[in-house]
């Protein structure tokens, strides 16, 4: 099978190419040309791009290297044609990639020798190498593709876009792709998000390793890296995120091929105990659990295989079963209603061969009743089982040589499938009431650096985040009419320009319960700080209410460079980037959005009341994070935002925002794409 | 090849099998016969192997099923034919088992079809399907093994007397293995211990899913379950603990057929960037780290490559580069002092054929240089790498398919590297001094379930463990007169049989600074406990020094029933259940193992002053936990122990054991394994 259309080699110097006449140049072509493919020296592809504008060609694939890749003069390349794109309206894949396949057409722009198997699995890369990779993988093992695309340097197309018309092509039934970077991630999320509600997306993320230094100044900061914005990313999104190579393919046969499970109950039918075992304890890894099986179905089985066997889940049907005792178990199996997915293992063995047992239970997993519920297969051996490899994933039973993949492949479909009954089907987040835009702008005005604890409650305050009582004293006598007036006991922190750990410079002191004791502390806080940090600027003491706290919290946002607001939360205190125990998602949050965040860190528990702990106000904590989420859209001047700790009160009591900072950006390093968001 | 020596079937039937004469019964085989292997129906299998013991057989190798797997009746046969091998002196494998291969001999007692090539790594599996399953992957990549043994249901012959055996075969380089349970923890660990000080022993467990429920008691108990005991034990014996089938392929090859990295930095040569960016986030995910290279060899590079390839670690010498470019660049690279491994990637191309990539870099890993250091391939693509792949490893180069699999291959041989540097060269740990085990005897004496205050801080004592100034009051009175003796604060806890988790039932006061609050938290205490407990049979309170610690942690040991007393150490605190930092090893500990087990938890973090709080005595926790595995060693009787918190002060102040329980075994309840051992 290949291309039937007309192909015009363009070429200065030759006559004919592969037997097809050559010509000069594009404007020489007669015919209408839908897409230009241009293979030629770096600095000639800008001409031949704008070429390809006069002549009024509308799509073309810069397959030449030699541009942002090797360089500032490769990067200013990409510019110009950029620009050339734009001003004739042509739409640019690449430059520095292979180009595009499409099997159904079927079309190759690519100097990939061989054309996949049509199918319906796409492939979206960044790297030219993993869609060669791929194509060749494909033709080893039997799985057909829909289309094969190479993006390049993404001068003009961009993976979201791309995404999108793939999702739309009616060919594609599930999109895997490789990326390192995206160029503009909130289209990406955007983009995702759509077409993952119609269709899988499955995403491998190159280059997680830690990047260079960079400056950290909030714990948020410290721990939010370009890894957790991505995480985040995929999941708001609902992209699968593939840790391998292996997953990407593992996991996208059988999204596309399978249904998806209604639950995470699986049975497992094998010959052999070894790789029923390995497989339980991957799925039970991954999330899955096995299914209990009716008395019904126990009893059934109980008839029809040996003594010896066992009937309990993993069915083991022992090594002198054949293939029609595979296909009368895996057919009860896929009755239970206990069962949710089926994974068929066989061990090698020589009663029979491997290609009947493919055939039987493909027969069985495509019948109505099977294609019901998923069915996995792990018909092990290199030697002895690439026969049935092939038959199998000719029938859409996508089979695996180790028995562990199964655990993984089936906890993605799992979460694709809760995914769509919750996330995919939830309304975008609403923003919340009782917010002053104008107290919020007037408390970060002119301001720069981080902002005085006087501000910071202002701010606070104007979104609706509750803050214990408090206020600066000038000097002792000021905090003691202070805590008077708030009432003991009281906590005392120093409050000093540029200190931003003051737990570090000894500038806390908690459960001060007199005058005495207040006068005490404010003269020790001193004069550690003034030993510690000679250089700090002493503003005074910040006087603070103590609270009487269940759960300590700490919430955070920073601001991506790709996805924007990106939100921490987690257990609080000072110990947090020791203990690590947080996790991430983007701005906007929805309620449901911000606890779930909290379920996903020991904060969940804690919060439920722990060891004979009254459970604490969850409900305040989940707002607390809504309403951080929120100020960071709204106020495109704040970089960073975290409070540590938010104190969780006693169910009904409420939460507060014990210590908190803002960092507002200096006016020039504002991202752009805050602003565009506000 | 096949076997060359004599066969004797022995059938009450038959005459002829296969062209052998046939003998009515094992009494009836002319010759001295060395191995039966043993096919007949269960219950006639005892009477087998009692005619082999007449006859003098040594060895027999039952491959019948039928016994302990089918139930009670199944087991007792098992018994008899224990007592019947030892009565005669016949080793047994087996039974249910599928026999042995060895492919230098070469011997096939399987009823697998086909013989591994000679190789030397050796596969020892109690499952006969995970046996066949490696045969069929052997067959099938190439790689050739010493041996391949199944042992089945281990009536005689173990898991560790098999792996010494095959440690000293002088055939085998590396021993892979599958376990399910193993039968003799101990016997495994010492043997498994001394074999890999000789060669790589790479284990997979099976079965790691969460047993039922059993009783809990401490929050030691809570977290030690079968897989951490397992876990601790692998590590003590330097086994490399495999996650999966593949694991156990891919490490094995590397380490039977590659010399160890000296340290872990890598260098990658590719010609795609895609594959490496995977390759090097595996390898950074799994603890290794990318060379830094050299100027010398960047420049040496970058006079023998593309302009726009990369001569930074990954060396990206570009898709048009060959195996000239590729043999040039490997043998800098292997000549770099900043390198200690090396991963050579190929993404498929169509510029020439992998195989010649095979050769060269087969040539130059297999020159004097190259076997100096591990190199490593990931020529990619299932297509067209097949012969490539035959050609790497009849060259010893273990090839991947997917480059991230170089990963944790290569942390596998680094951490062996490590190990036999650390672990495998350091003597048995010692003896702690100042015990009196006369005074811990009498700690424990009639004792039955948690020992009382007064006992556990005695038999804490007699270990040389600190604990802080106490003292049991039995009524409020008492408790000030002892609060006056220890000196304000002091602590007040519950003292109640049954009562084991103080924080819940509201038994714990801390922080009292007067005789007055000291009645008041008294009153509430024992009113609380009334209330919560109505069943607890209070004997009054426990009044406690208050030590101000720098860091808590928690401690404990457990029985574990195949290995013996299972260390636990973390961070401490009533929240530990939910945080589960802590980490196990096996009693006894040297002092460095003592402090290894802190260093995997964040508690050695918190030691080493976390946020300018000052360093925390680390040899006063190591010593508390060294003295703590030692109690169990010593005392069988106890079945649990556990101190939480440890309070750990400040540098050169020591540790105190805050709050310690202690649970004696039931009489009857005892583990055989702990009496023999004392």
């Amino acid at each position: 099978v290949r291309y039937e259309g007309p192909v015009y080699p363009v070429n200065p110097r030759e006559e004919y190419i592969l037997g097809y006449k050559v010509y000069p140049s594009i404007a020489e072509v007669p015919d209408p040309v839908e897409l230009a493919v241009i293979v030629v020296p770096a600095k000639v592809v800008a001409e031949q791009v704008e070429a390809c504008g006069k002549r009024g060609v509308k799509g073309a694939i810069i397959v030449s290297g030699g541009f942002r890749e090797t360089g500032p003069e490769g990067a200013a390349r990409e510019e110009e044609i950029r620009r050339i794109a734009r001003e004739y309206g042509v739409r640019v894949i690449g430059p520095n990639c292979i180009g595009t396949i499409d099997a159904h057409t079927p079309l190759n722009t690519t100097f990939v020798v061989g054309m996949p198997r049509p199918g319906d699995i796409a492939f979206l890369s960044q790297s030219g190498a993993m869609a060669a990779a791929v194509m060749d993988w494909a033709a080893g093992s039997g799985v057909g593709f829909s289309r094969i695309v190479s993006l390049g340097n993404m001068v003009d197309v961009t993976t979201g876009e791309m995404l999108a018309q793939i999702g739309a092509d009616g060919r594609t039934r599930v999109v895997t792709g490789y990326m390192e970077g995206v160029e503009d991630g909130r289209t990406f999320v955007r983009e995702a998000g759509r077409v993952s509600r119609e269709m899988p997306v499955v995403f491998l993320k190159g280059g997680r390793g830690t990047s260079g230094a960079k400056a950290i100044t909030s714990h948020t900061g410290a721990m939010a890296g370009d890894l957790e914005a991505y995480r985040a990313a995929f999941r708001r999104a609902g992209v699968l995120w593939a840790n391998t190579m292996e997953d990407l393919f593992d996991w996208g046969r059988a999204l596309a091929w399978q249904p998806l499970p209604r639950g995470n109950r699986v049975a497992i039918l094998t010959n052999a105990g070894g790789p029923a075992i390995l497989a339980a304890d991957a799925l039970e890894e991954a999330g899955m659990r096995l299914a209990p099986l009716t008395p019904d179905t126990k009893a059934f089985l109980r008839r029809r295989v040996f003594a010896a066997a066992s009937v309990e889940n993993p069915v083991d049907v022992l090594a002198g079963a054949g293939p029609a005792t595979y296909a009368v178990c895996l057919d009860a199996l896929l009755t239970d209603e206990t069962v949710d997915a089926v994974v068929v293992i066989q061990a090698p063995q020589d009663w029979f061969k491997p290609a009947s047992l493919a055939e039987v239970v493909g027969e069985v997993a495509n019948s109505p009743l099977g294609q019901q519920k998923p069915v996995l297969t792990a018909i092990m051996g290199v030697a002895t089982a690439s026969d049935a490899t092939q038959i199998l994933h000719a029938r859409r039973i996508p089979n695996y040589q180790f028995p562990e993949r199964v655990g993984s492949t089936l906890a993605a479909m799992w979460q694709r499938c809760t995914w769509l009954d919750q996330a995919g089907a939830e309304p975008p987040p609403e923003r919340p009431g009782g917010i002053s835009a104008d107290d919020a702008r007037r408390a970060v005005e002119a301001a720069q650096g981080w902002l005085a604890p006087d501000r910071t409650e202002a701010l606070l305050r104007a979104y609706g985040i509750p803050v214990p009582g408090s206020g600066l004293a000038p000097d002792v006598e000021g905090a003691v009419v202070l805590a008077d007036k708030l009432g003991y006991p009281v906590a005392l922190k120093l409050a000093a320009e540029g200190v931003t750990h003051k737990t570090e410079v000894g500038g806390v002191a908690l459960n001060i319960r007199s005058a005495e004791q207040m006068r005490a502390e404010w003269d020790a806080m001193m004069r550690r700080a003034a030993e510690r940090d000679p250089g700090a600027v002493v503003q005074g003491g910040y006087v603070q209410q103590m609270l009487r706290g269940a759960v300590e919290l700490i919430v955070g946002v920073v601001r991506d460079p790709q996805f924007g607001p990106l939100v921490m939360a987690g257990t609080g205190g000072t110990r947090v980037e020791v203990t690590r125990d947080v996790a991430f998602d983007l701005a906007p949050l929805s309620g449901r959005q911000a606890s779930d965040l909290l379920e996903q860190t020991s904060a969940g528990k804690m919060l439920e009341g722990f060891r004979g702990a009254p459970p604490a106000d969850r409900d305040a904590a989940v707002d607390v994070i809504v309403r951080l989420a929120q100020i960071m859209l709204d106020v495109p001047e704040i970089a960073e935002i975290e409070i540590n700790p938010l104190m969780v009160m006693p169910q009904g009591e409420g939460a507060a925002a014990v210590d908190a900072r803002v960092r507002v950006a200096e006016a020039a390093a504002a991202p752009p794409q805050a602003a565009a968001r506000t």
